[in-house]
């Protein structure tokens, strides 16, 4: 039995490590035109931020860990085609230039994602850099330490998580966001709130420009030292780091006839299977299942990647596991602020022809005579014909994201609001107010969906 | 209409307010013997602690507030008997000594809990307290602010929140539980590991002993100065508080004819309807309807109280709501440790005739290599048969809590632990590991269940 992975970072480590366990006479191999296996990329905004001085925390397991139990990783070793009619991949050496073709039984892809790197004039300019790699967080931690000013382009995840790592490090910090406001995963009344939130924490070391888009880049052998918007703004600037968002690695399977879905990522079932007999897919380069509405997503998060990993493995090997997919729960921080998604936004909801109502509320995370206590700021989503939830959204300092966590586990249960307002929540004045938020807003919310006769 | 409703912290507060807001033009009483209304009781703790200075933050709502509102209140009034039968209440005046009738038409009883005065000599010597009222916690703190050492007799959730509040105002500490380990509402597992992590974090400021029976206190007309134990151990104090548990306050109620259930206290259905037409109970004073079972349990509750007190207020006023109960959600603080519990535990599931298996595991909360990364200590209990959730318990730093409120959801929807396995939980490295806490445990204990043929 021969079982070969393409990819390496967290679901194709997953799938290794998990296949050589349920099979401890295979041949397992695994190829990556990394420099690095096994490591958790979500780590790489707190290793530039300080919280730790050695990135080799980030490594999960080294490849001689997976070499003592018999598994081979090929670093530096690009898979270039597969030929699925042959059960052959071809690999190209990025050390020698040089190709080989390798049999497999079973083919696990885990190619993962890229960034997206914007048109922007002069965009290959040294100290403009993306952030996916290990070699990408040491190179933007190194340069952050030297530096005054830096600029980010896209206010998404990655941009707020790398926002707060270079405040931490004392830098200057702006940036530019082409849509009206950031964070526009959220709906719009919770992505202003956001920007509002930021704002207002702000004690003059970041800048969000909004409805602005980078132009241009200028510079010179020494790297990118100034930022153009195309509304004319001009700005000075030690670094860049694109967050412009990630694009799954799909050429060399769509090359190979496995199919894509309309997501843009590799189409698979429960199984991790692909179309193609004994090739599964799994990682950031596959779309997932979205359980709340019977649609796909593509959601690539280490989460998500731990256990499409696992499962791939598993069926790889000969078991069955099924893996039903995501719920569309997200987290992220910026400075103090939580921003934490489950499930369906309004704006996707209507979009899928559901008739989405929301309510809104604002409340305290804990009693409000308790010290340090802080708002939260909960949308929750229902269908108006079914009263059955559909998404929520939370902003707030602290642990906004557990209550969303509640709120996911009602979203695969398929509770209606008002079987969720049954929730009994644990109550404490340090832990959450003797409502807890996500009641109040279930109440509310109750009272707004087509009441039953 | 005339709505009377005895008893006034949380369940007759919200059910007075709840009835105005209904019922604009009924006649509402509301007789208490308490000096206050509307508080959080639960507060009291924080108020000892230090946590803010000003015990009237504690007041939800004042009897001025509710004056202006219309709703007439009555401190110092203690309801002495119910005569159902002519629909009229013997109310004594504290003040006076002399009673008097009133007339309702609806009857609301939330006339609370009270604590257990154990059965130990000299139990009635100054300075020896009990805490449940705005009086007490004023003069536990006084007493505190002045003295150095202390007693804690009884080791359950109000004895871990004031063995905190007196450690933080830096008493030396002595907290005697009769049972062979702390919270014992806990499996024994997890309550002797609290008192090893207690330990773990004890730096000589507090004692505990466990079984200990406190059988004497001995003093003088200045008050308790000594403790002595069943063992012959005997240390001296300078106050004692009793925490010794709470027993429902029944009697008027037994003696008008309202049913008492198993749990000792009173009866009622979901729509907070006694057995007796026309009055409804609510808060500690009643039991509850645990759903994961479908048995009576009795769980005192700021959380609780204030639900029911709403449901009992909407159908005293002709609507329909019904409180379907609850999962038995708690949670505590003691120190930086919390500890929290939804469902049965092992022990209890066992008792309802339950074959249940758990798994209990021990994970970081958070991604490894993160800042101020804490264990929680995870146990899952589901039943064998049917692969059902019954219960979780947690214990550890931070927000241990919110992890089992998302299992308190799984148990409001009856979900089996290989349906818990396909949750989708928030990830990011601040706020949990890549695979949170509840999926390793869901994970392990699939295989300890009953498998499907």
């Amino acid at each position: 039995m021969k079982i070969v992975i393409l990819g390496g970072v967290a679901a194709g480590a997953k799938a290794a490590a998990k296949a050589r366990r349920l099979l401890p006479d295979a041949n397992i191999d695994l190829y990556t035109d990394d420099t690095h296996i096994s490591y958790s990329a979500c780590g790489l905004p707190y290793y530039i931020e300080g919280n730790f001085e050695d990135y080799r925390l980030l490594l999960v397991r080294s490849p001689e860990d997976f070499e003592k139990k018999n598994v081979h990783i090929h670093l530096k070793s690009r898979a270039m085609k597969i030929i699925p009619e042959a059960k052959q991949v071809l690999i190209q050496d990025l050390n020698t230039q040089r190709a080989y073709l390798v049999d497999y039984d079973k083919l696990i892809i885990a190619i993962g994602a890229r960034p997206i790197i914007p048109k922007i004039k002069n965009v290959n300019l040294p100290n403009i850099f993306t952030l996916r790699k290990i070699e990408d967080g040491i190179a933007i931690k190194e340069k952050a330490l030297k530096s005054k000013h830096a600029t980010i382009v896209g206010a998404g995840y990655i941009g707020m998580e790398i926002l707060e790592a270079l405040v931490k490090q004392n830098l200057k910090v702006t940036i530019v966001e082409y849509a009206p406001y950031v964070m526009t995963i959220f709906d719009e009344d919770m992505s202003r709130l956001i920007e509002e939130q930021l704002n207002s924490i702000n004690d003059g070391r970041f800048q969000i420009l909004t409805s602005e888009l980078v132009t241009e880049f200028s510079g010179d052998m020494n790297g990118v030292h100034t930022v153009r918007t195309g509304t004319g703004k001009e700005f000075s600037t030690d670094f860049v780091v694109l967050c412009a968002g990630v694009t799954p690695n799909v050429d060399i399977a769509k090359d190979a006839g496995i199919d894509i879905g309309l997501t843009g990522a590799i189409k698979v079932n429960e199984k991790m299977e692909t179309n193609i007999t004994d090739i599964y897919a799994c990682g950031d380069c596959v779309e997932e299942h979205l359980v709340v509405s019977d649609t796909k997503i593509w959601m690539p998060l280490g989460s998500n990647a731990n256990k499409e990993g696992r499962t791939a493995a598993i069926n790889a090997c000969g078991g069955d596991d099924r893996f039903i997919g995501v719920l569309g729960s997200a987290v992220t921080r910026c400075l103090n602020l939580t921003m934490s998604m489950t499930g369906l936004t309004e704006k996707r909801a209507a979009a899928l022809g559901y008739k989405p109502v929301s309510v809104t509320v604002t409340k305290n995370d804990k009693v409000g005579y308790m010290p340090n206590v802080n708002n939260i700021t909960l949308k929750l989503t229902a269908d108006y014909e079914t009263g059955k939830i559909l998404g929520a959204q939370a902003v707030g300092a602290g642990d906004a994201d557990k209550r969303i966590n509640s709120l996911a586990a009602a979203l695969l249960a398929g509770m209606t609001v008002e079987e969720f307002y049954n929730n009994d929540f644990t109550y404490a004045p340090p832990f959450s107010p003797t409502i807890d938020p996500l009641l109040n807003a279930a109440q509310i919310l109750m009272s707004k969906v087509k009441q039953k006769d």
